[in-house]
């Protein structure tokens, strides 16, 4: 159960790029990273429009002079300060995660970045590559996987509880896109522009929340072969997506399906997530997060509730509402920037030991996020035909 | 509103074959059937096992000497008769479906006939050559469509409610062969052999209700290209599938989702359907009939419930109980065979208009679903590749 | 299960009086009685208008000489036939019930009332002492008690599965005369008028289920003394009640409320069930009748689902459409009136043996919900005070 | 919609008496409290245990010399420094809570305090004479009412859309204490000493959080008469209640039913709250506190969603997350914690027009739960009998 006692020492001194007033994902990382002082918003770069940014970060409590116009500026004069930022958050565009974090790491920064990680495997590679020589950590906010009972499900998995995995059913499916929004702002319409989104717009944005999640379940699990049918519902967002199917088959034989759209019209996001075994089935929703469907088949359907003595120790560590109180999403980010903090700090003390038995989302969750898109994306441009994995 | 006054003058003069004591859709066909005295159950071939058969006919109601041992028997001896059946369901193995529907329509029967209606298009063509030829009725038990919130969903679709249909996502998953039967009785196991159960197992068994549904809900969008990927968890049920995902894009340029399983371990057998549009949806399960989320995009969802004088003319006509009190499959099956009944009765009288009018599964209902199973097989047989649909 | 094999022989010859064109609950008696062909309707007073009432029976399919304008004339004819009706339900406002039901008896006639039976305890007295006399069964429609997941917790709390049981929590609350229909119809405002209705509005037309159903779950159980709270929202309703609340203490010190009121604004009208003992609860609900939450404190809450194997042999035995299909009301009024059918046909043949073991809503259970609406008017009108149970 | 901006300038210098590691309560006040960075927290008395409450206060990152071993020491230490704490959070035992606040109060302190405020009406007009002459702010943690649709319900039922007030149906009924629980550590057992604890147990525990509720959904309800119906399940709590019902007559003819109990076995908390107008219902529970029930009678439920443009501005000045992600309890307590923030710094500043105006749950919020309470238990202490409401 987290209490709010430090596990990290001292607050880590922290910054961010992007993540500004119009933007709604920068609540979720200064929500999640400040939760019990683990992180000290010191420097930011918050906006492309620098006098906004200022003014923001301002309000936040930043130091005017730490209230940068560019992330170049930023790198360039907390690096400069002895109690400059030891971290930087990365909350932009996609377009620009790979430029900003190699600046970031170049400069003996960590890196905290927004997913899709990158446009490239390739680009994750060199990144990854980059981070090892410097020794620094590259954290990922996949921010759902900090829920307790995600990790009930895995650890059910890891003892055998549901069986042979058989079918795996993913699905992230909201209707906030479903009308034509070819007017809107351009901080709505980057997503749906390649030059600034990347090769794909669902699927990176929410797709990839569906599989990271599933890769957290199933670790064991590799896909074979994978077929994606994408479409455009509104003509302006091609040849991006606004909705995606995609069908997997696994190395042991399962069948996994996964449903990715913006256009589910009156949908307001809920995911959810089937994992059935022979023995058994698990369903969890992010709507709903502190229950969790647990299915043998001809028994009584068995409702789990996160914070219960009965769940197992990996989820219960987790906690920190208890049984009789409800978490949201801002729960789940607190854990993840709680990892990343554990990391940093064990990187920064070299404690490779605590490293390899730290369960965090880094390079390598970020890099197969955009492994398993660039294979969509290789089977949707083939005319939703089956490629190999690779 | 249904309250039981009869629409169709005296009952119909009622057969069965098969729907014997062992198996459970012998039941749902009588208490549909006999409901409000729309059919009087005169005769029938209900086993196998002759002295069975008889034994359960005789508690059933039914006079000694009009048990028989086989259908032949049956339509043999009621041919004869004065007073013979005029109608006679087939609720026997898919196998069995062409020959003893063949035979009834030649003795000058009407037949209402279970679903998946036979093995082949070639078979339903010729069935529906010989029915016209002799002015007779084929009704399809496609059982879960006289709930009245589906015909609520075809009035709101056909009324331009839900806008542009773009998604279609159907399920039925359910859990009851998570384990190796293949030690079971015959009674279970004539559905995963292909002689007896025809080219498909769940697809044909659940999925055929998922499509039909579908098009009573979606009439005017036509399939034109499809993609099944099916596989057998039990190795036993080979060449057939326990599971199969299925992808279909319509000539509208709208996507369709189709998921059934027998293997979804712990799962009692929920239908979902979702009907996506580009200004609202719609989403309805068996597993909870009176009620529909009707979901428009940037409103509140609503709940419709069954009953209710908000809802269209169509869905109201088809309530049995009431808003106040639920209603279960019997109502639904209950309202299929009126709607055959009242077809029979029609074509008895010649009565061209009405039958031109009137909703019921018959004949072309159940010949799109062997299509549907067709063309399935065809994608399945080619690596779970796109076909044409034909 | 039941599969519609008779276990009473013959059809019973069967009239109705009330039941009409104009109201929802005749609906509901012919429905449940004749299915599996346990009763034939032959003969009826439908309704005071008498050519209404006639024309409705035609439809019906009853013998027009056989469609009465009065009970009376309903008797005085069908006495006289040597094939005159067995049985006859009574389906009229609650002020008619007990004259009818005398008069039925007198002339050596079954009754199926409906609830509230009479209008006080005397009179359920007299009327029982006659009918034992005459040797006749008086069956009470409680039509929610006929769903198998009902008896379901009845068997759990008499295997001791919920410990000590220490509170009830009855609910029946729906919004339905939340508006004021002063102006409504008669078919409507009898149930308003103490002349027409009795004591009570709300109390005996929806709480006498809640009462009831829970006698059956907790047949131990008594009730020492009770508040009863109830007012009126709709001047013209008064003095009768729209809604009420009654505290009940028992005589093992568990504590009762229940809640009953027909200006729940929005509600359809759910029923909610919370039986809570000093192990576990169980909670069920008439609007998802397939059903049943099992809540041990500090293991996950237990769905069960009707139909399934792992259920008590008394809940499966009640089960029409198995585990994988849906339940409405229609199958619950099935089961009440197959057991009035068995109770009759073993007073027919003097089996005194099989009628002290029989579950059957009879004129016991018709009286303790009469008695039970005595105790709680007796409280209203004593300023919502505590009374002792009498 | 709250971003993290901060609207009461610099962070408030914070302390906490009680709230130690081994409670649960101290993790919600630290993390409503320094969301945002709106209050640091700097000093602290955390234990009764000096030596665990400065171990606790040091890996929370409090200094070695600001943790205390008593609430006095804090008091007599702060007040000498020039940087001392300006507010101190009370999550104590509620027999400490007057004397706390009262200390804190003389001292020049603001005070943030838990639920129930203090055994006493009388002692809570007398605090608040002391915060007026001190010019100083007492905050109360009604920990529920920062979730935005609680306010959504509030200005709905203020613009009239629910129509007059006809219901109140509150519930917050777990069943954590279902066991016997008298061997536990006095951190479980002192809520059932009433020397410890006061007067009540549920009723001040859990009942205080749904009458505050109803105030800020029904500011214009007033209690005319009482009755309230108490019992411990378990012996060794008495002679306080484990389980209490409470029926109130409002001055407008409304009637409300509140239920409280911990000994509801098998559930995990839920709260349950249900207005009902003669127009219109609402209903929300804390356990899915993203979700609102908005019901019409004869339209269509509507289920309004959390952040979604179509809510009351006043809802939605409060969302953190976004419709599209859930919020906890955190977020509620954040906006809690916010206000009482606010409201401090206008205090501070001599705002009075800021205060008139402002939303917040203060002494006067606190004083209404104890006169609730007080009432309670004079109808209980006369056998649950009605009282005039004082």
């Amino acid at each position: 159960m987290i209490n709010g006692e430090k596990t990290t020492g001292q607050a880590l001194r922290w910054g961010m790029v992007g993540g500004g007033r119009t933007g709604q994902v920068g609540y979720k990382h200064r929500t999640g990273a400040q939760r019990d002082g683990t992180y000290q918003l010191l420097a930011g770069a918050f906006d492309l429009d620098a006098e906004q940014g200022r003014d923001f970060g301002r309000n936040l409590g930043v130091a005017e002079e730490r209230c940068y116009a560019t992330y170049q500026e930023l790198i360039a004069s907390e690096s400069q300060r002895a109690d400059g930022v030891e971290v930087v958050s990365v909350a932009t565009p996609n377009f620009s995660h790979y430029e900003i974090t190699r600046a970031l790491l170049q400069a003996g920064i960590h890196v905290v970045c927004e997913k899709p990680l990158f446009f490239t495997v390739a680009e994750c590679v060199e990144i990854k590559k980059l981070a090892e020589e410097k020794g620094l950590i590259v954290g990922v906010t996949y921010g759902f996987t900090g829920h307790p009972l995600v990790h009930q499900m895995a650890a059910m998995v890891a003892k055998g509880m549901l069986g042979d995995i058989r079918l795996i059913d993913l699905q992230y499916t909201h209707g906030f896109n479903a009308g034509d929004d070819s007017d809107a702002s351009e901080a709505v319409k980057w997503r749906t522009n390649p030059k600034t989104s990347g090769p794909t717009f669902v699927l990176g944005d929410i797709g990839t929340h569906l599989y990271y999640l599933s890769e957290v379940v199933l670790p064991e699990l590799k896909i074979e072969k994978l077929l994606c049918d994408r479409k455009s519902f509104i003509a302006s967002r091609e040849p991006l997506e606004d909705h995606a199917t995609v069908l997997m088959h696994y190395h042991n034989g399962a069948r996994g399906r996964l449903w990715v759209t913006s256009v589910n019209a009156g949908n307001m996001g809920s995911q959810r997530y089937r994992f059935v075994g022979s023995k058994a089935s698990v369903e969890w929703s992010d709507a709903h997060p502190d229950q969790l469907s647990y299915e043998i088949q001809g028994e009584p359907i068995r409702i789990l509730h996160h914070g219960m003595p009965y769940l197992e120790a990996e989820s219960l560590a987790l906690d920190r509402m208890g049984a009789l109180h409800t978490e949201g999403l801002g729960d789940s980010w607190a854990n993840i920037y709680l990892w990343i903090a554990q990391a940093i700090r064990a990187q920064q003390r070299a404690d490779q030991v605590f490293l390899a038995g730290h369960h965090c989302p880094g390079i390598d969750a970020g890099t197969e996020g955009v492994r398993w898109l660039e294979n969509c994306v290789r089977s949707a441009d083939a005319d939703a035909s089956w490629v190999e994995y690779t």
